[in-house]
């Protein structure tokens, strides 16, 4: 069998904390201070030679982690240099998208020794915060970023210089001098203006991913500017229950003059589509339906999705393999783009419209 | 929207080296002997002091995780004790079921101030050998193992006693004394068995996971029980392309005389949906398909999969809050296993059979 394995997914971001970056390395007096205890008991937290408090000692680890706190002894060893492990910081391991990155991203770090360790930052500005900290206290040797939460900026640039990140799928505004693999965000928009347009559609209704990230910006200005015609635009969060509950209110707003959807990822266009289904709509003869990433349900679900097809085992490999090309030699990398080109995959969900 | 997330998905394994564990602690002689060099080049690799041909550095980096050697330095300061990380092995991150599954074991991580970092095995032995090393050797506090691999059993047992492990959805032949949370696959064997029979099935076709595996072989057993009529089994390996390439080479051998197709997970069911519209058959009249787990994708394919429902998410969750509770004293847990509860979800790939 020679069919697509599951791929495609998106980008994401959540509006966070502006937490200032730890750029002094944290003691463990700033530990106790934060956590509200003795720096006896943080020490007696992480030797674990003397009971503590269940409760307090995990908001101990809380704060070691988020500080980004390494004991001397550690620190020194953590000097002796290479580790052969990375790490990769996705923001959704339910997006088939990100499982498809994170194999290339692997598939390349095998290949040159190297072990990779995933976190899932689950959108939360909090968990990613505590990976961030708890990848720069250990001793790992570079960090391929695919979480694409605008609110870190400051703990990246804090990173940035002396630990090796390459950037994977989303750009992190107003952070220079990165590494970067991503696909052609503008022209899968753009594939997606002029499949709707030529079918004949004049009135769409685009749900884009969050507002700040780079990726969706440039998914919508390649959309908007093929399509040509009236482009109505709701915000959401690249999860499948946004997508639904979007199009479920307008819907019931009553009014709906739109004839297509551009959902910015798949996972939202399946929320459109069991919308429009309870609504009594069918697609495409009523309404048509598109989506972006690609990922394997795209073509299970009924009707089968057009979608832009984006190559997310290469760009997790990408990265990883420019990464390590810098790691290996104990360089940090300096800024480079690949930028991977996407494809249209037209399917069963768009036709042209139809007067109602 | 409170339809069901993504979830459910299966377990695996994978005919494997029977490489004997390392009981003794490596040491760098050990590391210079298996990758053909010298004890100062493992150290030129290891500190990075000294250009190292890459080559080289891949092999000697891969024989230190393989190996799970820790540099005496670092040794040292691993002994300083708790690390407030623990790590999860998966085999195939693009089964959603495995998602889910780390959703749960993050949170009853992150909820006890631990961070969670996951190792994507891919089926590959290897791998998952390399990613024990590299868990043993590093500051790890303790492991989730929802790997389901049988050949590593001894490299486990060599880690058992001595590094804390709860085994998740899966258990480990012959691997006694584990802390283990899985899903009832027994009964839901018996459920789909009872289904199909009610329905009025008696030829059935069942698609099984390796034979080795625990969770298949009593998926199969309660089926088998509970159906009463006639069975053909084959085995596949859990994967989407394996469900389609045992359905069409049954097809295309003639004389397919089954009613129903039993998969024993969603992923090998889509591959069996997919070869039976190839040939031109429909689902359910010409033949009923039922699938394990229930993955998101489940209720998203065409016709809608009845499928049996795994709580992969409190899998997950309670595996590593189980094992976090002994970890957080500083104590190897027990063997002890919590079985969880699993639902028969019906939906449009199952009806009567008719006369063909």
């Amino acid at each position: 069998m020679t069919r697509d394995p599951y791929g495609g997914g998106a980008t994401h971001g959540r509006p966070g904390h502006d937490r200032s970056a730890v750029r002094r390395a944290a003691s463990i007096k700033d530990v106790a201070a934060a956590a509200g205890v003795s720096p006896t008991t943080v020490s007696h937290v992480l030797s674990g030679n003397r009971p503590v408090n269940e409760q307090t000692a995990a908001r101990v680890r809380s704060v070691v982690n988020r500080l980004g706190y390494v004991p001397a002894s550690l620190a020194r060893s953590l000097q002796a240099g290479a580790t052969s492990v990375i790490g990769l910081l996705i923001p959704d391991i339910s997006n088939t998208f990100f499982a498809e990155l994170a194999k290339g991203a692997e598939d390349a770090a095998h290949d040159l020794g190297y072990g990779l360790i995933l976190c899932n930052t689950e959108f939360d500005a909090d968990r990613e915060d505590r990976y961030l900290g708890m990848i720069r206290s250990r001793f790992i040797d570079g960090m391929v970023y695919a979480s694409g939460s605008p609110p870190s900026r400051r703990r990246l640039e804090a990173l940035m210089g002396k630990f090796p990140i390459a950037l994977a799928d989303e750009e992190v505004e107003g952070l220079t001098g990165a590494l970067i693999a991503t696909a052609d965000h503008e022209a899968g928009g753009r594939l997606v203006g002029e499949h709707l347009r030529e079918l004949g559609h004049r009135r769409a209704l685009m749900l884009t991913g969050p507002r700040d990230l780079k990726s969706g910006a440039a998914r919508a200005h390649g959309f908007v500017r093929a399509f040509g015609g009236d482009v109505v635009e709701r915000v959401g969060d690249f999860k499948e229950p946004s997508g639904y509950r979007l199009l479920a209110a307008l819907l019931d707003e009553g009014g709906f003059d739109r004839t297509a959807v551009f959902a910015a990822n798949d996972l939202m266009a399946f929320g459109a589509l069991a919308a429009l289904r309870e609504a009594g709509l069918s697609v495409p003869r009523d309404i048509s339906v598109v989506g972006f990433d690609d990922i394997r349900a795209a073509s299970l679900v009924s009707p089968a999705l057009t979608t832009v097809h984006q190559p997310a085992y290469d760009v997790g490999r990408t990265a990883t393999a420019q990464l390590l090309q810098y790691v290996s030699r104990g360089e940090v990398p300096p800024a480079s783009r690949h930028t991977l080109p996407v494809e249209l995959k037209v399917r069963a969900s768009t036709a042209p419209p139809t007067a109602r």
